[in-house]
């Protein structure tokens, strides 16, 4: 039985993606070198680059937020799997310059391997670069060892945020510093109801009953903190949101960033019936939701599911987080 | 078994989808009378309004696509159902204005009734209001009754091009001169891999074999031009663009947008494979694709599958594709 997907060679996905990706939105990014993506119109050298790295297959994560206001260079592994330190330290090099470069890489092994190998390499050659490490899984409970918490689609406000400081001109102490605060400030949680195929070999990621749905899950189908029967969009909603607030510790007064993140055969009907209920009870706490967003941005093939993030947003968040930027997936005027 | 879906109550889901869609964009649509999706910030009333009509369920359309540069209201029925002519003649009403309306009406018979009897109603109080009816399928044939061809996605470019001439300033009789030429200039192909489950009575919309794929089908799954053995993402390509080129009389020299309008679990990555085929396709043509969108703009609950949609565009055409524009799911800085 053939795999039920638009492709041709399983083992060249990457490559044709990136290649279509690229031809549909050559006005906004260039592919450099085979797998890495840069913009199309490079930032001036004068501000912080803003570098990250992740495997194929989570479309339109990251290369999508390539971009004005955003990344400068998503560095593209296989499908799910790291990009190679040569290849990190190739976009390093690429992206050098005397303000210096920051690197946002999500907690996953593969990932944080290749970023710690490019790193020590890049600084050798005398490369400026910092990391901002991303683990907004709170699926492991809010005070579980950082290495136990994964890097979820937390990463993509951070882009903004980072994005919009770079381009502001701070530098690359202030850039990496409003990272590291955002980070602290995120939470995120993941929902799966039915698995996803893997596109190179057609299997699937996962098991999961026909009648239940498991919250907590990583971004390939990592076991999360149980399975259940399936609840109700409001039951699933208040489960979520209540740990998510209290894991980023938001009190009554407090504004948050809400982000529903579709994992891929989710729809946007779904996420706006959840939201609503979010809005509903974040609202009964005093919590406000200041911004939002609801949609597929770090997808995982057509898994059916979805992640919800949400950050603190202080007053000098809100302002990197409103800031124009220009982008093939995350545009604002 | 439970349906695997985030939804609460199957006979609530339009009011609650709505609620929180709106309570999401906050800034950008309010909800006026239940079912009309409006702008938070009303447009000029010396201008064009652009008003559109469908069922619920195809998220983000058409409601996404209200705001600044497009829509102005978008009356929503229930799940795949038009609204009813007394909640279209209430939008009129609402919209009315010496300037005009365009009522943008997608080739379903439903639609065209509702749309039909609200016009007539809204005439006899003196509302000027004109209709442009989209039928982009080519599926029956390019030369087949306008009855025969449905109205797909390519109502969604079509109400960019006319919402920005609306904002320009252009009078009633220009912005329905220039929908009626963008329609006329536009044809989409469907085609399906898996079907989707109608989120209100749990069915699956459509039947398809483990193997089998279909090119032609309608928005709910309406037949074809006939299902046919799986085809990998280049043999998929090349027919459906050949025949949507041909379909516009697409000839060297001739710049075209191309849509790509995932149904629902169609990933990105698979869009951007067969994406770049197409524009290998039509460069050996000699034809340009100045523009394209890749995402999912009209879907078909978590079916899989997608719309291709080719419009040509022309020096009319151009300016008005890039005019800024601000909805929750289409913004061009």
């Amino acid at each position: 039985m053939p795999m039920k997907k638009f492709i041709n060679n399983p083992d060249n996905l990457t490559a044709e993606l990136l290649d279509g990706y690229v031809k549909a939105y050559s006005n906004k990014v260039a592919l450099q070198s085979e797998k890495l993506v840069v913009r199309a119109q490079p930032k001036d050298t004068s501000k912080v680059a803003i570098v990250t790295l992740g495997g194929a297959g989570h479309e339109p994560a990251l290369s999508g937020f390539v971009g004005e206001g955003m990344l400068d260079i998503s560095v593209v592994g296989d499908i799910f799997a790291a990009p190679g330190p040569p290849k990190v330290l190739e976009a390093l090099q690429l992206a050098k310059r005397d303000a210096g470069i920051l690197l946002v890489v999500l907690n996953h092994q593969g990932d944080v391997l290749s970023a710690n190998m490019a790193m020590e390499m890049a600084k050798k050659e005398g490369i400026k670069v910092k990391m901002v490490l991303t683990y907004d899984d709170i699926a492991p409970g809010a005070d579980a060892p950082i290495e136990d918490r994964r890097g979820l689609g937390g990463c993509v406000p951070l882009c903004k945020v980072a994005g919009a400081a770079a381009e502001a001109g701070k530098s690359l102490d202030e850039v990496h510093a409003i990272a590291e605060k955002f980070n602290s400030n995120t939470a995120t949680l993941a929902v799966a109801l039915k698995t996803a195929t893997h596109p190179s070999t057609g299997e699937a990621i996962f098991e999961l009953a026909d009648d239940e749905m498991e919250i907590g899950m990583g971004q390939h189908g990592e076991p999360g903190t149980g399975q259940s029967k399936m609840m109700t969009a409001d039951e699933t909603a208040e489960i979520m949101i209540t740990q998510l607030s209290q894991a980023v510790d938001a009190k009554s007064g407090d504004k948050l960033l809400v982000m529903l993140n579709g994992s891929g055969a989710t729809t946007l009907m779904e996420l706006f019936i959840v939201f609503r209920k979010v809005k509903e009870s974040l609202a009964a706490k005093g919590i406000e939701v200041a911004r939002s967003m609801v949609g597929e941005y770090l997808t995982v093939q057509e898994m059916a599911g979805f992640q919800m993030t949400v950050a603190k947003l202080d007053d000098e968040f809100l302002p990197l987080w409103d800031a124009t930027c220009d982008t093939p997936y995350q545009t604002v005027r």
